[in-house]
């Protein structure tokens, strides 16, 4: 049994990674921690865990983090690096769902997250968790950055484009619609029920943080300069993330349909829906499967490609499994077989 | 493994099936039957299933369903009873989410169904599948009526109460919210998401058919009369089930909590939440687990149970595996520990 | 033109004054004050207003309230109390939508509001603020406490039955329904929409603040102890109450439609609906409308009754206006006359 | 008074036009039709109406809407072009809400609509009802063909750029998402709460029918042959239309802000945002106002307009009532001065 620690585990991707880890035949959660409900038992934060989970939150300082195989740090941006250096030296693995090693240029970092990199030496060699992109640096790596839930979707769909050189990198659009569960799980005015629901809006129009992540992890699969415009919106739903991305086709004799089905062939959990496909967000829900559909309107020179995931699991926990799996040989599919919950 | 065949699956109890069963360590589903989407792939209806089922939806009249170890019958009421004795001669046993085997008094049944029942001798052999309360019965049985969902929400509120003979059996009140699809998978206006979403209201305040299965199985547990008042209503969400229910105690000197906690000691499902506590609906949610918490305001002489499920699953798909379970000897909770999704 | 100020204006109480009065044909709203947002102007706090209100949020120290008519408190419990005398002494009539001037019984006040009462002369001649139960003296009072939400409904409900000395006033049964926005605008986790959304549960089981007031209230319209127990449920609905009122028949020989519809003959915002009808909340949606329905089921001893109101609406700023139509003997309807928004 | 007659009232569309002219100064809706719920009263069917119409739905051959000023059609496509001559030559005035009137070019109706057209001289003189951009053909036009609901977001946010002649013409994107109630009032899969719910997709990518309309109403806008791709999505909300909007600069030394303020200058009913706004739908629900921000991300030279309209009123039943208007030289805002409903 893998033996795992959780840093912050009172968010949506650490009750999140509770679920999923106690399906997983070889995972065993020995310690989760967070400072602010130190002594409450996980159970009884969230009831949904009671009678599988009898842990409870501890004090980060009252836990012994380097006996764990790996530690999850499902926390703010900034907590991650603070710690990287001393658990990897004690031979533990980290895997970190916030952004302190998703950007790989300190610089960038620093500007969007308005702090100095704490480790940017393991920064180098930490390896971007998006599996279907960089699952041997994933399988080799002691530290993990793992995406954003966004640029999962974006990557995933523009990547065969890119990689086909069919399209003009320099305008790339993303349109973008998240459940409300992605802003975490926080107390604020804009995320409550009675603002978010029965509404519909644009938000961080002038730039994302997801916005850098992305044209860096973009850049090295296309031989043009890539650049885009990434628009993300509110969706008055819980989980689910709905991604339309558009691009303008420099040459339209290539089948995308089978471009797409070739790239992700024996994928286990991106699957690439049959021509004229509308995936829907419900389709994926609870689950680690990402589905795309790629579309020619009017047979013209735009490309439209519709992507969903679960911004929950293949967004954020579930895709922090599947590393795990990888990092520690395992089948890449463990734990995370369940079927999407529809309707 | 058990052989499995399903009757009308393109309902939200059929997909509920499919997708527990998809997690069940012993069941292989051989048949699903379908008269209108006969041939479609049960993936193409349903793509939360796409990769996992390769099955088609098979008109009836093709599919030997004698072949298998035991029939779930997801059809309209009336179906199940028309093929009951055939099946049961060749050795099937049969699990129907409908209501044919549910009441006992077969003249009740044709008074709330509107037709005759046409296996009465059937019925009367036939187990009601609420194994909290009648597990021996199942475990026998080669029939199981598989109860409604409100009845399994309000019987394992008031029996501990009943069995101690200490409320006014005759006065009950249940006052029922359930999620939209307790309604069924079917078109009608009244559950569009323009009407049914932001919004709340009661219906079938006259009558609803759970009232007569759920007074003709409370009975064997008084020794009074049992009498309710029952008034279900539609809550805008998806799943879950909240039954409130309120008695008048006929003794105050009872530990209520002590009572609910010994009654269902041991039982995988049913969870009593500690005293003072108030179960919401999605802590339950896509799980087969039941949460109780019971109350007395004011310290009065009235109780208040507070009972929360997943109508499709602990209210229909997830119970009827835990029926099939018993059938067939295995453990109670086999492909059932999936745990609640929340958020 | 009434010249009107608002205490407290950044809540949904205060948003949905400015819009109804934005509609009133007498109405002036010349200041509105918020400590925190002070400078900020309301149409930029809540777009819906652009266009149509210039003002901006004023300091209280910098407002002159005296030379207002009226001024409505949209604000914490505590507020109106502590500027009641002063605005009164200076000839302005002050309608509260807190709690300060509803209950009449200052030790009942400071028991369930932790606070003493600052000016219990003055709670001795406020009125309740209920016209269709205490139209007279609305119309005469200086200080108007406006009922809670839920005492609005459940009053309206039980009165008829009460006065008519009909049922069992020892154990009334109030099981009621609301959207998330009676909770406030205001950032708590339990309100958020990845927490209430898709979602149902009971709060407050144990005793909420709107019990005592409405016993308090009802108590004159028996003849006999009134006692009750309340539970309020969390709707994942914006807007919208739905109160099911339960109450054992002392005596089953009175036409009990004809009751309601005589009681509340004429009544402009009280719609009696026809025999075996189940109102919804959107039927009343943004309106100041309540609709009741009154049911006997199985023509039993037990009578149902079903209330729904706008909870923010005839349950807030609604009946605050239809106050201060009567305190200034305008026509009770002016500015609410608009129908309900459905879907 | 107006003397108005509307044909088909018992859609979303119908019993918004009740809504809205029951608060219009100079209407009085004389006759409203429906075969199929002839007889009926409009307040049993929508209860919202209970108090305000006494009217029945009255079988379409027992009226007599000759005897109307105007005649409003809520109707299926192709029910008002039947009618259309008959009417006018009796002097009524049509406002058509279906599609018959909107496509100037009858060929491309027969392709779209799957019918000929039934008096193709009668599209010939009809007026486009986009008030914003065709005000004087509708003040003189005896039939208006009322422009659907995405056309109104996506026409009025492109125009300026179009007239501006500073985009790529032959690339706009037009990514649009709308409310359920968008999809109409009728008992569909796709559209039931527990399909639509806690769920996002897109629909209709290979070709809407709302395509060739845009295209027809922008090409007189623009300098340049004019190409769109259109993608439209469903979300889980009633009410509200969102289009986010994608055009190539082909300058980038104009201030779009004031582009689209001087545009829009006085319009009523369109309200250009602060820079670096992003409107939501709420903050125009169930009112007729329209809301644009336009950004340049990035300062790139892709330019991204984001649109906000409630699709049953500026979408539909609103925008008919603003051209009824200026048909009949009242004010263009009368009857519509109604503020947002928010929360």
């Amino acid at each position: 049994m893998i033996k795992i620690g959780i840093v912050g585990g009172t968010g949506y991707t650490g009750v999140e990674l509770l679920r999923l880890l106690a399906q997983h035949p070889k995972a065993s959660v020995r310690a989760i921690t967070s400072r602010k409900d130190a002594g409450t038992k996980v159970a009884d934060l969230f009831s949904s865990l009671r009678g599988k989970y009898d842990l409870a939150f501890a004090d980060p300082a009252d836990v012994d983090l380097a006996s764990c195989d790996v530690v999850f740090f499902a926390t703010p941006h900034g907590v991650a690096m603070a710690q990287a250096r001393e658990l990897t030296s004690a031979g533990v693995k980290i895997i970190d769902l916030a952004a302190d090693f998703r950007l790989q240029d300190a610089t960038v970092f620093e500007k969007w997250y308005g702090m100095p990199h704490a480790c940017p030496d393991l920064l180098a060699e930490a390896a971007y968790g998006l599996p279907e992109l960089r699952r041997d640096a994933v399988r080799k790596a002691r530290i993990v950055g793992n995406p954003g839930c966004y640029p999962t979707t974006i990557q995933l769909g523009f990547v065969p484009l890119l990689e086909a050189g069919i399209v003009d990198t320099a305008h790339l659009i993303a349109d973008c619609k998240s459940g409300v569960s992605g802003a975490g799980r926080k107390a604020e005015m804009g995320l409550m029920f009675s603002e978010a629901s029965d509404n519909f809006r644009a938000y961080a129009v002038k730039g994302h943080r997801h916005l850098p992540e992305t044209l860096e992890q973009l850049a090295p699969h296309s031989a043009t300069p890539v650049n885009m415009v990434f628009t993300p919106h509110l969706v008055p739903m819980i989980r689910g993330m709905h991604s339309t991305l558009y691009a303008r086709l420099t040459r339209t004799d290539v089948d995308l349909q089978a471009l797409f089905e070739k790239r992700y062939a024996g994928e286990p959990f991106v699957d690439v829906m049959p021509p004229g496909s509308m995936p829907d967000t419900r389709s994926v829900r609870a689950s680690n499967m990402l589905r795309i559909a790629v579309h020619r309107p009017g047979n013209g020179d735009l490309v439209t490609v519709l992507v969903v995931q679960d911004n929950l699991v293949k967004g954020a926990a579930g895709q922090a499994i599947q590393n795990m799996n990888l990092m520690f040989g395992l089948a890449e599919t463990a734990g995370l077989t369940a079927l999407p919950v529809l309707p």
